[in-house]
């Protein structure tokens, strides 16, 4: 296929790598935003990553999304905590031939943006990627980058699933094509639930939480809560997925989670997709994920109390 | 009864309170200290009290307990972080008619006492009181100051109990008698598994945990684990004990719980007694108290990296 017309709404760390590697390959790029606008425009875009470094001296940019040229694909790579935009930054997109590409955590996020834009195929993307913004237009990838694609509703590998998936391979970002976004989102939030929440709430990283024996147990603890979410919700594990998630995360460096970045930067909190939707998708299948509930509940109050006015 | 001979373990906070109000009531009085015992000698005890305050000029204290003389009742209220060194503080009353008196929190403690002493009758002392000490041989009682007592191993309000009541009743202390002790025991980790936690690890005061609607409801979630094993205890608590410790809690003053003084004072925390055992002895039980693990195994991680070399 040749090139698309990509539009990127949210050009933070994730946008910038994705969007930017799919404009290096020649693909049409718009980019919507608040404070970096008028940088994109007058300086353009800078990416350092090891899918090859991409620098564009202008970049088709915009404040406001109905000024977007007709797209084939919008990514969306807001945090969660703005998804309550979603029904103004996805309406344009309605009742049109477009996919959409949720690039977020958590769960529930398709189902939100196909009621703002229906009639649109909505994607799930899965990134498990460490990235980091270091100014206006301007990011690194630090490591991995995969992105698991599968389509909202849907239970195979769908034609747009493997239209945006060809494109990011031949932009160099290894892709995993799924037939189950619902699993596949299950399977994530293995890894997300234990290691985001408890980095803020015991203020310490990947590799703290897992060289002591209790916050080790206490990680198991938290996942064993959501493999047994996931099987009431009729998506198991497998077998040996929580031990491949401990082998991945001690042999990774040691990491800053993005949600203790957030916390430390004073930015909300993304506990909505990530603890708020999976402990009520799994209580209305019969599973109450206690461990998962006391995580996000004390988030909720170190979230609020930063939040108050002092 | 007439004056008897007491000795005190530990001239804290609750130490000097009960064992100065008994001392005040013309018991005699020994006290067992480390750094402050030449204080105490030469200075004396001074306790502000609404029992009634104490001003002793000279006490009789000990830097070891086997100096200590003849005595009738020997109370324990050291922190229970200090009881590996029971079976040599308590060996001098083995085999004696002595009465020990167990003030400290959480589970299991009379049993090592029974232990380090054999043949000694062995009560608890389950404090409900807000003191500090203000410094050596200096105690303030702030609020509360109920005493709860009950024999190590009876089923009934015994002798031993009755007559460490009417002293302390005559000196001005209230005083609950009990025949079950480890119901008691039960009833009194009903408040203090989720406050002093719950304030150490989210850095909160009773009043906020009450304030805010996620920690209160985390709370309740802790209250309901423990009710759950005291029942798997054979222990049931009683119907509206709960909401009965609710609203004593938001009647209290604005308190800081004896874990989180500990944490900010950088002592380790009673973590053993009012954690581990009540989870192991309901595990025993049968009763997995999913979610009173998860803060014991949050604060093991917060007390160890505390203690560790930086």
């Amino acid at each position: 296929m040749g090139a698309r017309r990509y539009a990127l709404i949210g050009p933070g760390a994730v946008g910038l790598l994705y969007g930017g590697r799919l404009a290096a390959a020649g693909h049409e790029l718009h980019i919507v935003g608040r404070s970096d606008v008028e940088h994109l425009r007058s300086r353009g875009l800078v990416l350092e990553s090891s899918y090859g470094d991409v620098l564009l001296d202008t970049v088709s940019a915009f404040s406001d999304v109905r000024d977007v040229p007709e797209v084939d694909v919008v990514l969306v790579a807001l945090k969660t905590t703005a998804n309550r935009q979603l029904p103004e930054l996805l309406a344009p997109f309605a009742r049109r031939r477009t996919t959409i590409v949720m690039l977020q955590n958590g769960l529930g996020v398709e189902a939100r943006a196909a009621r703002a834009a229906p009639g649109a195929t909505v994607l799930g993307g899965l990134c498990f990627v460490c990235a980091l913004k270091v100014g206006p237009g301007h990011a690194r990838h630090v490591d991995y980058g995969p992105i698991t694609l599968a389509e909202h509703g849907a239970s195979s590998v769908t034609e747009a699933v493997s239209a945006v998936a060809d494109d990011l391979e031949a932009a160099g970002v290894e892709v995993t094509r799924e037939a189950d976004l619902f699993a596949a989102r299950w399977r994530k939030l293995v890894w997300n639930i234990p290691y985001n929440g408890l980095s803020v709430l015991l203020d310490a990283g990947t590799d703290e939480l897992m060289a002591d024996t209790e916050t080790r147990a206490l990680v198991v603890d938290l996942m064993n809560d959501v493999a047994d979410g996931a099987r009431a919700c009729g998506r198991p594990l497998s077998d040996g997925f929580i031990a491949q998630m401990l082998d991945m995360t001690d042999a990774m460096v040691p990491y800053r989670t993005s949600m203790k970045t957030d916390y430390d930067a004073g930015r909300p909190l993304e506990l909505g997709a990530i603890y708020g939707a999976p402990v009520k998708t799994a209580a209305s299948a019969g599973c109450r994920m206690q461990r998962v509930e006391f995580l996000w509940r004390a988030l909720q109050f170190l979230d609020s109390r930063r939040n108050e006015p002092h």
